[in-house]
């Protein structure tokens, strides 16, 4: 018979994998919650139409739809975003701001490639109710505490504003029809290039000179520009949009520099459009500059989206970790270190007569804290080395007859390869003490 | 516009209710760790195929299934044992005894009514590939260990043995093939009584008298019986099965009571029969007295499933908590104590031009793991108090410019009602305190 498979673009995680998940999906909760942010959770499975023209074309191809037992169209989750809308509008009485983060898989029926998966997870966080500008700041702020607590030293968070960009279009000369697909375009730069850029709009037929002008003297080739807010500011600041997204830039700029974060961690690009139509304000993304993998956080402010679901607008703005590339980043880093087991002690069994007093003892060592593991049936001391061994088990502990007469445990430490006598009730403070000194 | 509905029999879990599973969730966690168990997690879509056949009759028909865009069947997990043993089967390299968790998502298209959900949590704990019956025991003291540590104290994990019970049939003289039919009917016990197992029984003819005898005297009016081990051993110990299953039974006596686990938090009961036809071995379940919910856990050996999936069988046992349930519970007993919010801290806005030191009190706070909201724009201070009080906020801190010339905050107890002006450089620990006080 052969073996089931595994659906492409799904993935099993084993527990070396799922140690790494885990420790960053625990610190990143960890942040949230530091910044007043509270856990929710939604169905994986929505009525289609509930998500439904929400993606754009090309997203709304990749839905997983069906038609359940029951004649409803249903479908599988395909972000974060929009059953939090969905949520905002069923339940009316939430206090708003309502701050909540959501760390949960979504299903996109894409081609599966190297690190593009069907089946992956996202981290948001969202702050529904209030215009503020501040809570986009606060948003950037978490960003950058959380890939700092990871140990990440190379990213950079870019920072554009919707608004400044329609008052750009318009400014040089683009009609306010135009404004989307200008944007559309200037997504693709990175994958297109500066010429490629051009090529298209000109291909649309929205190219003018004065736009040519302004996107190649300080959008495409940014890294001559040296002050890009004021070079902005000089070009929008006399439209009322464009002068509203300078001011919340601006507001950004004071919360960043209060929060701390250094100023290599960030930057006010305008080459940065973001694909999805439905942002209102400031955008954001991270790119790390080693590996290339591109984006491992995006987000922006998203004024209208609820509206779509209830008679009120109410402000948003959110953003949203890619949990795989950070897995990714962190498995390159710590592939160089010593891997060691989820499990510290493993204690053999001698002979199924004295099971008994190894139970008891394990329950001692974990009621410490202590993970044990209690091997279940009695063969070669030898093999049950090696298990342990195998597992990366830290400790072992044998209790025979003798041991067990003097109310003592012989301690092996797998690592050193040193091995040891001592009295029983005072294993749980030996092997805490050589834990905490590695 | 009509607001977008959430599906029948499916759950959106807001913060409040979030916050209990996130507790029970990473009590249970820490716990199976303890016990040396680590972390798996597997898709949520496998192929139709896999999961066909495995979950009887009614079960099968359960199944959310529908074809992907690549024409494939796929299917929604429906339990988290059927993945487990694919992973065995497509991993063979996978150390042994492997001892996983996995704490996640299953669907079943059931009839939604109370306490019944399309969608719900399943929490399993499984050991592969030991035949060892202190693998059971242990599977038993975990069980034990979580709702106690959970707060319940009036539940029993009832145990019986698949060995003992077909041992029991044969001995009563029904035929092999009888076996499974007489188990379903057993199985029913809850929903029928002892009158309609015996009538149902009867009506599918295989009845006798002397099953009619043994099952009244002991089985299905147990209560009276004192020692129903040893009453078991006398009609079942002669065949090599049931001496077998008893020794088993012994095992996992022996096994509760080196871990400690109180004698009335279990008992041996040969009504229980558990539905699934794949146990081979122990099975057990545990049962509130209050709330009546129905079982709270359940599981049992199977080493037969996994040779369904590779060449070579492999032994296994695993339990299953039904988190749905635990939670139910836990609201119940918690709905007396007050509940306070997750966010502990809300600095007030006084004015915008104050944000700046606001944000930078706040980054103080979160560093010290306090969790901590601002309010993002000036706003009277008694709504924004009222913010507070309706979020469950413990306490609330001004910094008007005043504060700010004297680095100082005014800092505010919601609960107690008070107030007082202090240091900034002391508020970590005033609040520090004040919240280990509670």
């Amino acid at each position: 018979m052969a073996a089931p498979q595994i659906l492409k673009g799904f993935r099993d995680f084993l527990p070396q994998k799922m140690t790494v998940r885990k420790r960053i999906i625990s610190l990143m909760t960890e942040i949230f919650e530091s910044f007043g942010f509270e856990p929710l959770d939604t169905p994986c499975l929505e009525y289609a139409e509930t998500l439904e023209g929400k993606y754009g074309e090309e997203g709304e191809k990749l839905i997983y739809k069906f038609e359940d037992r029951g004649g409803r169209n249903v479908a599988l989750r395909y972000d974060l975003t929009i059953p939090l809308c969905r949520v905002i509008s069923a339940y009316p009485d939430l206090i708003k701001p309502f701050k909540r983060y959501q760390i949960a898989p979504v299903w996109r029926a894409d081609k599966p490639q190297k690190g593009r998966f069907r089946e992956f997870y996202q981290c948001d966080i969202d702050i529904i109710g209030t215009e503020s500008i501040y809570a986009d700041g606060e948003l950037l702020a978490i960003t950058d505490t959380v890939l700092r607590r990871l140990g990440f030293d190379n990213f950079v968070i870019r920072i554009n504003n919707r608004k400044v960009m329609n008052a750009f279009a318009l400014c040089c000369g683009l009609q306010a029809k135009d404004v989307t697909t200008f944007l559309r375009s200037l997504d693709k730069l990175d994958k297109i290039g500066a010429d490629g850029v051009l090529k298209d709009l000109a291909g649309i037929g929205i190219l003018n000179s004065k736009l040519e002008k302004s996107l190649t003297d300080f959008i495409i080739n940014d890294s001559k520009v040296i002050d890009p807010l004021s070079e902005m500011a000089s070009i929008v600041a006399q439209t009322e949009t464009g002068e509203e997204g300078m001011s919340e830039l601006e507001i950004i700029r004071d919360s960043l520099s209060a929060y701390g974060v250094p100023e290599d961690n960030y930057m006010f690009d305008f080459s940065l459009a973001r694909g999805l139509d439905y942002y209102t304000g400031p955008v954001f993304e991270t790119i790390v500059k080693e590996p290339k993998i591109g984006s491992i956080t995006g987000g922006g402010r998203y004024d209208n989206l609820i509206g779509l679901f209830s008679k009120n607008n109410i402000p948003a703005t959110g953003s949203s970790f890619g949990l795989e590339r950070l897995v990714t980043i962190m498995e390159e880093k710590e592939s160089e270190k010593n891997v060691t087991g989820n499990t510290q002690v493993l204690i053999t069994c001698f002979d199924d007569a004295l099971m008994k007093e190894n139970m008891k003892a394990a329950t001692i060592l974990r009621s410490s804290g202590i993970k044990t593991e209690i091997y279940y049936k009695k063969t070669k001391l030898k093999k049950q080395l090696t298990y342990a061994s195998n597992r990366l088990i830290n400790f072992v502990i044998i209790m025979g007859p003798d041991e067990i007469k003097e109310k003592k445990v012989t301690l092996r430490n797998m690592i050193l390869g040193t091995q040891e006598k001592l009295l029983q009730k005072d294993m749980v403070e030996k092997i805490k003490s050589s834990l905490s000194e590695r």
